[in-house]
């Protein structure tokens, strides 16, 4: 991306989302981030007062590329920001949207609290059945006081009350609970609690009797991160959050942030600090919604990919992004919070769930213990969809699992109207096949397009994605080969400053002044990504000598949204019988929480990604050429029976 | 000590060695240091070009007593100073002693480094017999290289290559290990070398073959700092030193520590951090030692007394300072040098041995386990004399321990004349009962002082201070009450500046430009330590119900230079057969060097330091009587039937 400069007009780039563009001299970052589809929060009315449309000014991504992009580019402050920012403290590269001026090529990194609508949180947590058996437990005891006859140590009186009331022994105890242990028995008047970690080790004292314990099941993806606060003695879900990961700015997939990992001597540090530093913020915050506090978090789970475990352990991610492509390990690690800079309790443990191989990580094996296909008798495919997608198939006798660079795009982002699952996003479309005209529903409105006019669209979230363009096939609005059919004459269909786009919602039913469009790089996008999975499994399918699939599961970050039906029809995963294709949220988070709340399927993780054999997607024969056949609309050659009646008549006989 | 202000003489205070006096206005710190004794290096003259004799201001002792002490107090950094700090980097509170003169009252604190003479350490290691089996071990592994069909993680290829190598089975691996374990693994193409702790965790990994493995030992005293580094295939000692606790700064016992980590917010933190840097520091000197470097030590074992060990685990030490006393832990800990901020390789673990109780700490514990006086027959006294005193009584059946404060004048402080173990300090005399001259053997020359006149003493350290006690004792200098003897017209029996002294070396002998004297505060300080001891052994034995030692083993700081028979002259304790009084040198440091060689030893460490009884002194009747009476040399009223012809003839009868 070697932009030439051009006095007049500038490219702009808005993280986390990517969205870019160029823009006129002088246009406000508030107005660019509106031409780009990025909404900003901002309740002042551009006085440069409420400080709600904050931005930071990056300064790394361009240099990258040998241009210069700092302050120069930008206005300079002027006394009504300027005062602002005295009065509220000063932020080290930050500046008011609604104020600064574009005067040449930026890199914008829109904060979270900045962003227009909270987000819906799709990596939401299903509801599912999980047994209690947490790692750490809390236990209540009366110690006997020192006495001059008995000065026995602190920890000693500590262990045998522990010994006498709850036949504990053998325990060892935290050094930095330790530390601490004599002023809290105190406070406590000799009544304390201990949280004790795999019956082995207290890693917490609290004075007093306390009941509640708190435990984080955290699922790393590269694009979106979820966090689920659980209470530990009821395995009750008190908290859910997510937030983009940060990594974004170094790459938008795994091979990007280990190349970047690679060719920056802190590249691996930045990209660590960046996750740890979020993670941290996202802990404040659900314990925030709890009303707890961080340092009552006493165990945490974690699962992403394997280039994510890599980053977020702070292991330098080089090998596993060259032949023969080995991990720093493979096995479940515990590991203090604080030594990954972690700030729960500081006694506490990490616990990373295991990897299964390639980028198969972490996450998968989330997956697999939340589905358990290894306790099934028919072939199910695991499908789960992120910006890198795994793939798991098998049942009880053999699980076969492959990962694919599927990028963003179900996550709402190298889309021009994409958005994260938020108000205001487009969920659900359907469109008419004879007359081409859509509907929708939209987050937070109860009714369809077609009854309310004011939809205040802003833009298109991962499961309106999925609809629109499997839609826009059947509608004959796409050709098989996902080119626009641009001959139909469709009032919707049009030029536009990219090329040719499909209205989905005029300007009049949006927030955001302006049409939503789907255009020709976005339905590539989606291809890519759809091809990448189709590809896949049709490969592993070969492998377990398999022709047909008995059940296909869909997970990932669209969460329990996506329309399976609609999946199907744009070609996600191979033909199947319809009741048995479902999606189950964000599995990989769910098995993060499961074994958070049941140490028993830790054992199960660790064993069961040992047994999944992995394959190498790149390696097979025919890769490229099923790659190819499968970027098309729901497949250049494959037949789907079960979706008779639901293709376009023209195709569906192909 | 408030000193009221004088504008022609100035209190200087030289820090580690607690030497104070007043100087004239003008005077430059090195003339200031000569005439206190304290000795600096200093090659140039004067002229302000070596920066051997640089020194550190402090500000923190005289602010405490409301007295503003800091630069205004002495002359203003002219350009020759300027520039020698210009060139070698500036020192944040250094002067050049050379050519800074003294304008006030200061408190100076002289840098190792700027020491003149190498510390003979006292604190040496004796030659014991050791079992070697260390708690770290070494094995050399071949591992498999990663290959496309063989994608495992490196971890688990280190795992199987030590299980199939060795046997070693379950292993887990230090996180910092693992964040550089396919590095290293690359580095020695596959052929590795891991350290294993306690055959369960890899705690360190080196590239290719590595045969030996070290280890340090560690002996904190209140007043002296010993380490050993041992090579742990072998149990060779490689390298040993010692420095002054750098927390001498905030009290000279343990007491006054205790008091300073309550009296200040942030007293804990200093003290802390001061022995960790210095640990640091004398860990980098043995390495240096022994060509290795810091990262190749990878297990650490420590002693200390209980204040010490508090201290130096970061425990803040308000409980053991106040009744019922109860220790924060008695059980041995294993934490990992980096939590304690101790840099040595980074997964290495220290293990901290256990403490008794009250302040009879970990280092008695040392004792315990080198001496092993819970497998003998006969009732043994052992003595561990450091400024807190330590001491054991018993025998197989039953063992109990106190402690008393001693004060640190047998480590050569609070003597006018004292000095550490180095070239110049005499460590023997011996003084004619007829003519009351002296005869004395200075360290570093072959001769003593009735052959050879250029003795170049400039001291006395901790067994020259016994000696010449006890010699003054018999030849009828000094009374059984301690007093010095000032009628027997002796020409070396002087009124001095602070009152009546005994001259043991002449001015000509020494290489201060001074005599070298002894006077009455040295005996009075020599008086309060050994009756502190005296009592407590009496107070022991009536609580056992005997009536004689069987044997006597004298420990600490001065090492096996003591002469036991002048020890017991003086009354260091009650009298025993003297064939059966011997000194073993440093035996808390030999207990930590025990510990780290031989894992057994750890256990039973843990065992013998739970059923030692210990008896609090200040809680029994009569210490206060038996503490006055235990004053006199060698004893108020008790018999010495052994050393019958060694006692003054007027006084062994009494």
């Amino acid at each position: 991306m070697v932009s030439v400069k051009n006095n007049d007009e500038h490219m702009v780039i808005f993280q986390p989302s990517g969205s870019r563009g160029r823009v006129k001299q002088g246009t406000t970052i508030a107005e660019a981030s509106r031409k780009l589809g990025v909404e900003l929060e901002g309740v002042c009315g551009g006085q440069a007062t409420c400080g709600k449309c904050k931005v930071r000014i990056e300064d790394g991504y361009f240099e990258r590329f040998g241009i210069d992009s700092s302050v120069e580019h930008l206005s300079p402050v002027e006394e009504t920001e300027k005062q602002f920012f005295e009065k509220h403290g000063e932020l080290e590269g930050y500046r008011l949207s609604c104020v600064t001026e574009i005067r040449g090529d930026v890199l914008i990194f829109v904060p979270e609290e900045s962003r227009k609508g909270k987000q819906v949180v799709r990596k939401a947590a299903t509801d599912r059945k999980i047994d209690v058996n947490p790692a750490v437990r809390h236990y209540y005891v009366e110690m006997l006081p020192a006495t001059l006859e008995d000065t026995t140590g602190d920890w000693e009186r500590l262990g045998m009350a522990l010994e006498r009331e709850h036949g504990l022994t053998g325990l060892t105890i935290d050094y930095l609970a330790l530390l601490t242990l004599q002023e809290t028995v105190r406070k406590g008047d000799w009544k304390v609690t201990a949280s004790v970690w795999m019956g082995k080790e207290v890693v917490a004292v609290q004075p007093g009797r306390v009941e509640k314990s708190y435990g984080l099941a955290v699922d790393v993806g590269t694009t979106t991160v979820a966090a689920y606060l659980c209470e530990l003695t009821s395995g009750e879900l008190v908290a859910t959050d997510s937030m983009m990961n940060p990594q974004v700015t170094f790459g938008e997939d795994v091979m990007s942030r280990i190349t970047y990992a690679m060719a920056h001597e802190d590249g691996l540090k930045r990209m660590n600090d960046a996750i740890i530093e979020g993670l941290n913020r996202l802990a404040g915050q659900v314990a925030t919604q709890a009303g707890i506090k961080r340092r009552d978090i006493v165990d945490w789970t974690i699962v992403g990919n394997t280039a994510m475990h890599h980053i977020y352990m702070n292991i330098y991610p080089e090998y596993i992004g060259k032949a023969p492509f080995p991990p720093a390990l493979h096995a479940p690690i515990d590991v203090k919070a604080r030594e990954m800079g972690l700030k729960i309790s500081p006694g506490a443990y990490v616990h990373a769930l295991p990897i299964e191989a390639g980028f198969v990580g972490a996450d998968n094996v989330g997956v697999l213990i939340a589905e358990e296909p290894y306790k099934r008798d028919d072939f199910v495919l695991i499908i789960d969809i992120g910006t890198n997608g795994e793939l798991v198939l098998g049942n009880k006798e053999k699980l076969i699992s492959s990962s694919c660079a599927t990028g963003p795009a179900f996550e709402g982002a190298h889309i021009k109207f994409g958005m994260r699952a938020a108000p205001g996003a487009i969920e659900r479309v359907q469109i008419d096949p004879k007359t081409a005209e859509p509907r929708y529903k939209v987050i937070g409105k109860e009714e369809w397009s077609d009854v309310l006019k004011d939809m205040g669209a802003r833009g298109i979230c991962g499961s309106g994605i999925i609809d629109v363009v499997a839609q826009m096939y059947v509608a004959g609005l796409v050709l098989r080969n996902g080119r626009l059919n641009t001959e139909l004459g469709h009032p919707r269909m049009r030029q536009g400053e990219e090329g040719w786009e499909y209205v989905l919602a005029w300007q009049d039913e949006t927030s955001i002044g302006q049409d939503i469009v789907v255009n020709q790089s976005d339905i590539r996008a989606v291809q890519l990504a759809k091809g990448a999975m189709y590809a896949g499994a049709k490969l592993m399918m070969r492998r377990l000598g398999i022709e047909k699939l008995d059940r296909v599961i869909l997970a990932g970050a669209f969460g329990s949204y996506v329309d399976s039906t609609q999946a199907m029809i744009m070609g996600l995963f191979p033909d199947c019988e319809l009741e048995k294709v479902y999606a189950v949220g964000n599995a990989a988070g769910d098995g993060a929480r499961i074994a958070l709340l049941d140490v028993d399927k830790r054992r199960d993780a660790n064993k069961y990604a040992r047994e999944v054999e992995y394959i190498e997607l790149a390696m097979e024969d025919d890769f490229e050429k099923e790659f190819a056949q499968a970027m098309y609309f729901p497949h250049m050659k494959d037949k789907f029976p079960h979706l008779e009646g639901w293709l376009p008549e023209s195709q569906a006989a192909t």
